[in-house]
């Protein structure tokens, strides 16, 4: 989980995507999130992956300096599986800003960690700051992908879940069986973005 | 792996350890690690865990500022470890600093990922520099392992294998055999530490 496990991955298969010679690649990335002010179950396609201050890069570390990378998504794509969402219409599907962070208690305002520094309301203040720059929801792998896929010419999407609204609490309160339902969907949209795609490839 | 899953992972521990109200606890990490100017199967116990510029601290974002928390960890645990590798005798053990990278390819001046910028030279030149600051080895969970363990009070000692020299390459190229004989070596020194605490407390 995160960006350090996320980045070994992709460089493992963008180096298969080359030696494999593919080419008009599509990545998308699929999981779960927590929502800001999104109803739980809502599923978030990205607009833009944005750092701890709101911003769409992603900066890393190499050679002991700091490179900063754009986290830019294909807009077109993001577009494509929104329509998706409101053809299945089983759920609903918003397009935002999505924050990627290295952390998942202290990092994401969380009260609940071992260690928390701040207060509810400094939580809720940095939350609704979060809302205004347009995070619709927040996880801890999409910035490294969309640097990486961009760097690679791949297309890329990111489609998460929310399972919770972070305005309204820390922790998980759906069942189970909700919660396995919420997972589902960013599989359940993709699949039909799949399907239309192979559908039309077929007719062309 | 690494930092946001290991710290994903403390920040339970530590809850756990609160509420069954221990005391006196020590936290050992155990792993692999890539070695610097080291014989592959080298176990490192790390002295300190130094980020990409070699400096004991791990910067971490909390409400979208920055907060710098030290990596220092405990030296007489460490050397105690260290002896325990010499009683054994069965495997080179050294005290030497550990480098906690976000990034297993560029993060670690590895020529085989996806993308690299820069040359053979660099990387040699950047890794020359991490052994004149000390730096033994490479791994990815370290720093915040440190510095969540330091802010809680908690003992805590680092004791990872190399599985490589790094100055020599960037892939593994012993055997299967040989490499699971190497990622067996730190649980043989933390099993000897553990028996040796153990039998001094009966004794006492």
């Amino acid at each position: 989980m995160g960006i350090p496990s996320i980045s070994i991955m992709l460089h493992e298969l963008i180096k298969l995507l080359y030696h494999a010679h593919c080419t008009d690649v599509t990545v998308l990335r699929i999981g779960t999130s927590g929502g800001i002010g999104l109803k739980p179950g809502t599923v978030v396609v990205t607009k833009q992956s944005v750092d701890s201050v709101f911003q769409p890069r992603f900066e890393q570390i190499i050679l002991g300096k700091p490179v900063v990378r754009s986290t830019e998504l294909d807009a077109e794509l993001a577009e494509e599986l929104f329509q998706c969402g409101k053809d299945l219409a089983e759920f609903e599907t918003v397009i935002g800003n999505t924050m990627c962070t290295l952390d998942f208690y202290e990092g994401q305002a969380r009260l609940d960690g071992a260690f928390c520094s701040y207060s509810e309301e400094d939580k809720q203040s940095y939350l609704s700051e979060a809302y205004a720059a347009g995070v619709r929801n927040i996880e801890m792998e999409s910035s490294v992908f969309a640097a990486m896929c961009k760097l690679s010419n791949l297309q890329a999407a990111v489609v998460c879940v929310t399972l919770l609204d972070r305005l309204k609490g820390d922790q998980l309160t759906s069942s189970h069986d909700i919660l396995n339902n919420y997972q589902q969907r960013p599989q359940v949209l993709v699949g039909h973005y799949i399907k239309k795609k192979l559908n039309a490839y077929k007719k062309s």
